[in-house]
Order: structure tokens, then sequence, then C-alpha cells
């Protein structure tokens, strides 16, 4: 096995996320289920956004987000995603590289236009996401560049890989080539929907291809159709090396052989919008991975860097995490 | 006189601005002076964000904030200001649209993209600025709808309107169709150098078209030719019916005929981002005097208006301001 020249290569959706408050009867009126993601058609998109309050656009998608932390952290990384060549695309593409993250996918030239995520962030911080996918479904294993992928650590997949149709063999061909190269790979489960949606899918790559699950509560419930997390943390251990499971403010438990480690959430003034959270967590727990820290010191960092995230709009850094885990260190 | 159908009408350069964190040395290494607006072209535009970080893209222009403001405060609003007929275009009338202001100012259909600026923000919060006039050239006499300017109590006038061309004589227009209709004409500065760009104009304006001034310091100063605030304060005064005079962290001064009004500064936890200090001050200045409110009262409207946006990245309101302002009352 060859030193590996980047310490995760993350692989998502390529989204700009478009973020505006709303009122929880925003979310009655239009039947949204308060902090899940809806995957909408442009038709939809267009009427949501003309009903939606102001907002700002910012660069997102799940894999980008974690990306853009691991880079933060100062890990080096790299993204593999489809964005088309119009302005968004332009946008998702200087975003992730200005954070010294690698991104050499071609934009698609034909067919639809760049993703986008329309958010509705309520008064109680919590995120509701409405996916119109665009050129996501453009991905396919032709994306997968094999030189990338098995020069990193660690393969990072992102659940919501699953809904374009093309990109599950992407996400196949990705997790064959970081095996083959002697890499670990990591999935993230995503959505409870987007659980449901693929359940038999995810279980079996669970069960023979993941060596790293990051899940919240209602996903690893939904992947075990339980309404227990403590049945769905059994069920699950034996299944991958090591399991990261978020419980919101309640922290995160890291499952690894037979261990069990119980990680505290780190302190926030006022979440702001959770957008971002559990990507932010993947940021710190796999960079710790990769700095082969202890497993209770990378759920911490996964904490450090979730309570940044969800401290302000939108689901990039606005710190330099690196700092913040310096001064975290200090303190 | 009719009763008026509109508290203020804005008029302004309808700008979308990109905003990223940037060291004090990428200042320097680019020549950018801290603080101010710099025009730049588009070469300049696309090399600039190729060196800038990671950005938030987020409706912005002087007085599309304001309108934004005040529309937020419960006043009712129109704009006039010059998208194309884009992306950005349609991201920059989504964004005041929703705020619940009037905007009807047609797009332009060919010609330069919908204007962008690239906010630097530094750590010590300070926004530089460098606009991409884009589509704004094209604004004109036109532009400038007679029933909503002769509809609104106030017609709000930003400086940045003396940069594109033609946009002076819609600016003049305008000033003559208020006038004509018993309105008040108010007039921001917007910046040193844009006041060092065209003050003659300016003088000329501000001596006999000018109701409300709105500058800061530098602008003042500028205008007057003179480092001295106070001796500016006095040359301003005789010139124009209200005068009101920002000091940034040392709050504001309020002339009109012989009194002075010292306005302190609302309490900030941390400033974040000061970009649209100046323009959140005119929302709560100008909507008090639509109200009818006391000068000084006008001042602390001003004041707890750009306390809110300087605590977030971001020249638009991300809080109600007639909710933030209700709190204030009552503490």
């Amino acid at each position: 096995m060859t030193q590996a020249r980047f310490d995760v290569v993350g692989i998502g959706n390529a989204i700009v996320d478009v973020i505006a408050h709303a009122e929880e009867d925003f979310l009655a009126r239009e039947a949204l289920v308060k902090g899940t993601m809806a995957l909408i058609d442009a038709p939809r998109a267009e009427a949501l956004y003309q009903m939606m309050g102001p907002a700002i656009e910012a660069s997102g998608g799940s894999a980008g987000n974690t990306m853009a932390g691991i880079a933060s952290l100062g890990g080096k990384g790299a993204y593999i995603g489809k964005v088309r060549d119009d302005l968004l695309g332009q946008v998702f593409r200087h975003d992730i590289t200005a954070t010294g993250v690698r991104f050499d996918t071609p934009a698609a030239t034909s067919g639809p236009p760049t993703a986008r995520c329309l958010i509705l962030v309520t008064p109680d911080g919590q995120r509701t996401m409405n996916t119109y996918l665009g050129a996501c479904v453009e991905l396919g294993p032709a994306d997968i560049d094999p030189d990338i992928v098995s020069a990193a650590q660690i393969a990072y997949l992102e659940g919501f890989l699953f809904d374009p149709p093309q990109a599950q063999e992407a996400f196949r061909k990705a997790a064959a080539i970081a095996h083959a190269a002697g890499r670990q790979v990591a999935l993230s489960l995503s959505d409870p929907f987007c659980v449901r949606r693929h359940r038999a899918a995810f279980r079996d790559l669970v069960d023979g291809h993941v060596d790293i699950l990051v899940a919240n509560e209602a996903e690893i419930c939904s992947l075990y159709e339980t309404g227990d997390f403590a049945a769905a943390a059994a069920a699950v251990r034996g299944h991958v090396a090591i399991a990261a499971l978020t419980c919101s403010a309640a922290g995160s438990v890291i499952l690894a052989s037979r261990a069990e480690h119980r990680i505290a959430a780190a302190p926030v003034e006022r979440v702001v919008d959770t957008t971002g959270a559990g990507d932010l967590y993947a940021s710190g727990f796999l960079y710790g991975l990769t700095r082969g820290l202890p497993l209770p010191i990378c759920g911490e960092l996964g904490s450090l860097c979730a309570a940044e995230i969800i401290s302000h709009f939108g689901a990039r850094p606005e710190t330099t995490l690196s700092q913040l885990v310096a001064e975290a260190v200090r303190a």
C-alpha cells in the first residue's frame, strides 16, 4: 500500500444551498417534514423558491460540507461530484477549491442545471431540505477517478448518492477501488427517508462494503426498522468496524468491536441553523481517524465541528476549524 | 398632495454580494483600501473571485439593503434598480420582493450580467468592497416610474448611483418628480472615494436638491475636503434640512436647523461583518421619519438596525427588525 496523498476523498451530490428563514406554519402548509430532505422536481423548486423568504446562496452538499470541514481542520481532501457548466456550478467549484480541496470532476455541458437545495430554517434552528438534483443525475462510474480514490486513506460516500440513479454504480465502483487499494470506506446514511427509499441496498453495503458508518438516531433506526435506538445500535455491531451514531444535543455514541464510547455535544450558545451538523461531525470524526487519534478524541473533534456549524447560517465553516481545535485543546 | 402609498422608494445599484473572509495581507497584496468600495471590470472581478476564499452569495446594493430593512421594520417600500435577466438577477428580484418591497424595474435583456460586489471581510469585521457594475450601467431615466416615485413619502437615492453614467440622469429625474409631488429627497453619500469621484455633482445636489443627507465621517469630510469632522458637520448645516452623520462605534450625530442630537451606537457582542451598517442605519432613520418620530428616536432606530446587521455575515437583516424594535422598547 502506497502512502496516501489524500486523507479523505468525499463523493456526493454537488449542491448549492438556498437558505431562508421560515415559520412553522409554512412547513405545515407545504406539507414539509421538519428535519428531513425531500426530493423535488424543477417546477416545484421554482414554485417553492417563489414562496420562500429572502435567501442566501452557499455551496453545500453533504460530502462537500464534510470535505470543506476536513480542509479547514488541516486535512488534505479531494471531492468527486457533478455540477453543470453554469453559474451555480462555478460557485460550487470556486468554494470547494478555495478551501483547498481538489475537485477535478468535469462539469456536465448539457442536461439539467447545477443542483440546488432549498433549505428552510425554522425559529428553533432546525433545517428542512428540498433538493432539486439537477446535474447530480449525470454523475456516473466514469467520474470515479481511480487515481484519486486509491490515493485517499478514506473514501467517504454520502447516502444521498443513492437517489440519482447512476450514482449507485459510481458509489460501488469507488468502494471497490478503495478496498482494492487497501483503503477504508466510510458511509453516511444522510437522511431517514433516504434510508427508507434504499434500505435493502444500504443494508447490503453496510454488511459487506463499509468500514466506517456515520448516522444519526433516525437514520440508524430506519435502517433496522426499529423505533428503539439501543436496538438499532446493537443491530449495527459486527457489520462495520466503526459506527459513529449522533444523537443531536445528546452527543454521539461510537461503537467499535466491543467498545462503546459516549461523547458529549460541544456547548453552543444559540442554535441558529442545524444545516450541516451531521456533515461537520463527520469532518471532525474522519479527520481524527486519519490522524490515528483514539476514537473518543475523534468523536470530540466531531462534536466541536458540529457546534461551530450550527452556531451560524449555512453548512460550511465560518471559522478556521484547526484554530478552534487548538483553542479547545488549550482550554 | 395625495396620501403616500409608499413610505420610501429606494433607487440604487442592484447588486448581488459575494462575501468571503480575507486576511489583512490579502488586502495589502491586492492594493485594496480597507473599508471602501472600488469599481472593477469583468476580468478583474473574475481574477479576484478566483483568489478569494469560499464565499456566500446574498442580495445587496446599498439602497436595496436599506429597503429590505425598512420592510423588516414594517414600512412599505419600493425599489428601482437594474438587473440582467440572468440567475443573479432572479436572485436579486426574489430576495427584495420576498421582503415585501415592490420591485418593477424590468431586467435588461442584453448587455452585461447582473452586478456583483466581491466583499472581503477581514478579522476585525471591516468590509472592503469591489464592485463590478454589470447591468447597473443600463439604468436610465426611463426606469424612473413617476407613479412610484411620486407615491412615496421619501425618495432615497444612493450616492453609488453616480458611478454608472446614465444613472445620474435617473437620479435627477427622480429628485425632480419627488419634489414636484411634495415629497422629500434623501441622499446617502455611500463611500468617500465615490464622493471624491463626483464631488462637484454631490455638492450641487446637496445645495439645492436634497432634504435629508446620510453620510459617515469619511464621506462628509471628503465632500467638504477637510480632515476635521466638526468642520465638515458645520459646513453641511443649512444646505439640507436634516443631516444624519454616522461615526461607526461612536454612534451618530443628527443636525437639523439649529439642533444637534448625539446618538449612541447600540451595543453589539461581536462585530462579525460591517457590510450594510450604513445602509441599515438609513433603514431605521428613514423609517422613523416616515412615522413622524422625533429625530433622536429616528437615530436610535438607525443604531438598532445597524447593530443587527454587523452582528452577522451579510447586509440584509436576519432578524425581523420590527420585533427587535419592540423588544428594545420593552427593555
